[in-house]
């Protein structure tokens, strides 16, 4: 597709196979009737088999697991006869559910008793895993294959700008296992990558790796099936989705996930207390510490390898937020917030903290701490609710530690931009450097039907300052829920921000991609500039717009000037007086002393 | 439309009527039964008379002449027999062309012989000019008058978070016209009126007022027609450009222009060169500066309020872009380049400099100096020759000053999120303070088809840190003409950009809109909510689609939720807690103590 085909790059420690994507470029003709070659260009890809002509895919089947006989080789974890949960019990018992149900359910694996088997924990080990081999071969996106190869014909193509180096910490322009293993045991990574979602391909969240962007998916009472799920979930991969939230809250929303993780490349995350309301018909007052860690253990044995939870609710953070223009936002906070005030007790979730760590390293089930009390509006960013929540996620993120559990740390909302850099430095700071995974920010209130794109202006930046992790938000925020075409407009979107973000902090392999884009773009190469956007297919169509003739595609002149009138046309003459040694009349031009009036 | 309609502020000092255009709003049920008023929104109004429903709309006699009689009054100008210039005189004699002319052309008019007509001339003389009251109280928004009548039901709307304040120069929270005056001559803003666009309503431009946002349109010579294009500049204005750019490069440019000044409410910029080049039929080498000039004055009596020049583009400067991944990417620059070469000789948009100031002088065109040198890739960002321009630019600046001339200067382009603040502190020290207008900057090159996106990222940041004029960019940038719906989804992106700076820059009047739109979205007024937003067709739609009942406009919930399970409905169950005591007993948990875990 797209002149791109899938790539698998071999390990040196370990035997995996690291899937990527390959751009071929046409060869750029030469004024003087010669010919450059343009290397292809590697690029991350999260589609996962989907995009694999090799692969059958068979929904019904689920993806292939990838990831299995490296879990089982490390000797730590066991198969389970059957699901530990209850509820996870009753489901499956249900007859009434079988139509539902996906086919060929594997029997969940947990951690052998006294061991555990979180990457956090192996990283404090020395250990390097596959998982963390992989993830440094992701990285780094062959560009320094490329680079050996065809030095020459990409001499030109500028470089990193001098004085922005990336990240103290990372290896000039490479990443190593040595380097992914490091970062984790240093809790400012995190690999989601529950042992019971073997099917997805390791992925690193960290503010020294490329910023990563998670799409939100699910169905509510309101509306949408598990076939609308799952394949909206499979079309975010395809647009660039590195992890994908289930946020269902309607029916059936088990079965739902079950559909989801079975047939998902990407880590899945869901919020557990969503699906623990549902238990209750919606009443928070009747939720209990049982019947949530019993959803716990069920999604932790369907494969959910990140759980946000709302343990920083505190209940006297509570009237913090009565005087809001828009009060509490967060669904989980509002959720454990009304739990807290009928009870006057505090959050049973900061309450059992060390019992959630307990179930989570049997799984490698990675925490993100969520941000129950973020602004809802420009009215209420950075305020005393939203900096007091965020220190108790400080306060938890080393509880979670001390038991090797991987941590990330939920932020923002609505936050005007002169403001956003306040939220990233103190998160740093309060939270020890645990990454940071941010919903946009908003940047102004004022655009409903285009909050991708409001939100996608403070996502980049905080992308630049730090975050690890953009939640992407689609056209729909705040209005409906998202079709098809919302999902891949906020994916692409937030991939464009995360991109920025990337370049802005100076990633070795950031800016390869724009400067080939570019240079195709100065060479009239429409193909190729097509095959290296972020959404080849809408380039395209955009094009074909004004200039739909197949012969346009080859013209040295677009649509915007038309063919008598181009200015990278007359720039190629430029170039070619330069070689002609105009250039030095010019230079002598310049000795007499131009500068006319100063 | 929308529960809006248009009104009409009187002047203190001048016999004005302003227009602006005031958003109702519904009323807020309370829980104790009672009600509470929402004050009307007063907001920024550029549709001009097309959406004021006492005036007739009749595109072939063009709009009211709002300014001829305060230009009039001034006793400074006088109406011409026929147009000055060569070109111009061809054009109204060929008769093969009537049927493409607007009927009602005026005489121009032009400073009597020894007099200055800028409104920097007036500005510097001490004179507050009908515009300059107008303008003070356009940018007010009358956000004073709401906050005395609604002082009690907007308290706890929020207010601007301290230690920012908007410019050390602003009133605080009120623009007079002093102000205006003061900041027109220290050059610090500009007033673009050409007193032949009378039909046009004032505006400025300036770091200490609201960021401002420019739409381009224009046929080229592949594709669109007349019609086409006077429609485009109403549907722009219609959805918030501030000016409009008529980049037209294809036929019959001079009568399109015409019918673009007679029906636009909003200054008309253009780039004089495009139809230079036209007129020696797309030869750069063989524009002369009498031709150049009489397409000047071609323009300066049709009514365009502010010329692109290109004048930075110095022979010496060209050498500099050889090796750049996408050379010179401005049409003017490039054209200019082009000549200089040819001729071996220095740019005569520089040596002619001071005798295109005597023209503008006499019609009040302000200068753009155009940036022929911008970088066309992130490769080329900040480079050597963008900014050996920018120096050049700061000189003329000052020349331009010398004969009272309005200036503002033009920037970015491709430009990575690091290095957007370079640009910005550069242009004020270089440039002497004079606004800056700015494309994008696009922050990176990867997103063809999302363009806007790209660089509403780079033009939000360079907005809040002084560009005083946003030039929008469309989702069909690099890739083809943009169409309607094209044109409406810049608009709003960079509408929305301007107010994302606004608020980070702290402008007095920026947040109350936000605030009223979150509160009603917490309120569930759903209606309000969409007539406060930028789009509100769009907002109503999006929400319609999932929601499609005229119930679930009243409805306490939304799509994203349902009925059960909303956080905001949660929010205000806790305020009732509030209300009720509860937090009495939050406060003693507190005093016990309750942090678990430090």
């Amino acid at each position: 597709m797209n002149n791109s085909k899938k790539i698998y790059v071999r390990g040196q420690h370990h035997d995996i196979k690291v899937a990527m994507r390959q751009i071929s470029l046409s060869e750029t003709k030469l004024h003087n009737g010669g010919i450059e070659l343009n290397a292809p260009v590697t690029v991350y890809d999260t589609s996962g088999a989907y995009t694999d002509d090799e692969i059958e895919i068979d929904i019904k089947k689920g993806l292939p697991r990838l990831r299995e006989a490296w879990i089982l080789q490390r000797n730590d974890v066991e198969q389970l006869s059957t699901v530990s949960s209850v509820y996870g019990k009753e489901r499956k018992e249900n007859q009434a559910l079988d139509h539902l149900r996906f086919e060929h359910i594997q029997k969940p694996m947990r951690a052998k008793e006294g061991f555990n088997v979180t990457q956090l924990h192996y990283a404090k080990q020395g250990i390097i895993t596959p998982e963390m081999e992989y993830i440094a071969i992701r990285e780094n996106q062959l560009i320094n294959e490329m680079d050996g190869q065809f030095a020459e014909s990409t001499k030109m193509l500028g470089t990193q700008h001098p004085g922005h180096s990336f990240g103290a910490n990372t290896p000039k322009g490479f990443i190593t296992p040595e380097f992914v293993r490091d970062e984790v045991a240093a809790g400012r990574a995190i690999i989601p990558n529950n042992i019971n979602h073997p099917e997805s391909e390791p992925m690193i969240i960290g503010r020294n790796f490329l910023v990563k962007i998670n799409a939100n998916i699910g169905n509510s009472a309101v509306t949408s099936t598990i076939d609308e799920e799952v394949d909206k979930a499979v079309w975010a991969c395809r647009w660039g989705a590195d992890t994908i939230m289930d946020l269902s809250t309607g029916k059936n929303i088990h079965e739902t996930r079950e559909w989801i993780i079975r047939n998902s490349p990407v880590p899945i995350g869901t919020v557990p207390i969503y699906q623990a309301l549902e238990k209750v018909n919606g009443k928070a007052e009747d939720l209990t510490w049982q019947l949530f860690r019993d959803t716990l253990i069920e999604q932790a044995e369907q494969g959910v390898s990140y759980f946000t939870i709302h343990a920083g609710v505190l209940l006297r953070y509570i009237p913090l937020t009565a005087k809001r223009v828009t009060g509490i936002v967060s669904r989980g906070g509002s959720i454990m917030a009304k739990w807290c005030l009928a009870h006057h007790k505090e959050n049973f979730l900061y309450t059992h903290f060390e019992d959630i760590c307990k179930i989570m390293q049997q799984y490698d089930v990675a925490f993100s701490l969520g941000d129950g009390l973020r602004p809802g509006s420009i009215a209420d960013a950075n305020d005393a609710a939203q900096f007091a929540e965020l220190e108790t996620l400080g306060e938890l993120t080393k509880l979670a530690w001390k038991y090797d559990v991987q941590v990330m740390v939920e932020g923002p909302g609505h936050v005007p931009m002169h403001l956003i850099k306040e939220n990233m430095d103190k998160q740093l700071k309060e939270c020890h450097e645990a990454p940071f995974y941010t919903l946009g920010p908003l940047t102004t209130d004022i655009a409903p039907g285009y909050d991708h794109i409001t939100s996608a202006i403070g996502a980049a930046m905080i992308g630049w300052f730090g975050t690890a992790m953009l939640c992407y938000v689609t056209p729909k925020e705040h209005l409906g829920l998202p079709n098809k075409k919302d999902v891949k407009d906020g994916v692409i979107t937030y991939k464009l921000a995360a991109h920025a973000a990337d370049l802005a902090k100076g990633h070795p392999g950031a800016q390869y991609r724009d400067n080939a884009l570019s240079k195709a773009r100065f060479e009239f190469r429409w193909e190729d500039q097509f095959n290296l956007s972020l959404d080849p297919d809408t380039a395209r169509e955009f094009h074909d717009e004004t200039l739909p003739a197949e012969g346009a595609k080859i013209a040295h002149f677009c649509s915007m000037c038309g063919p008598k009138f181009c200015s990278m046309k007359i720039t190629q003459e430029i170039r070619d007086s330069a070689a002609s040694g105009l250039f030095e009349k010019a230079e002598e031009f310049k000795m007499q002393g131009s500068q006319i009036y100063s």
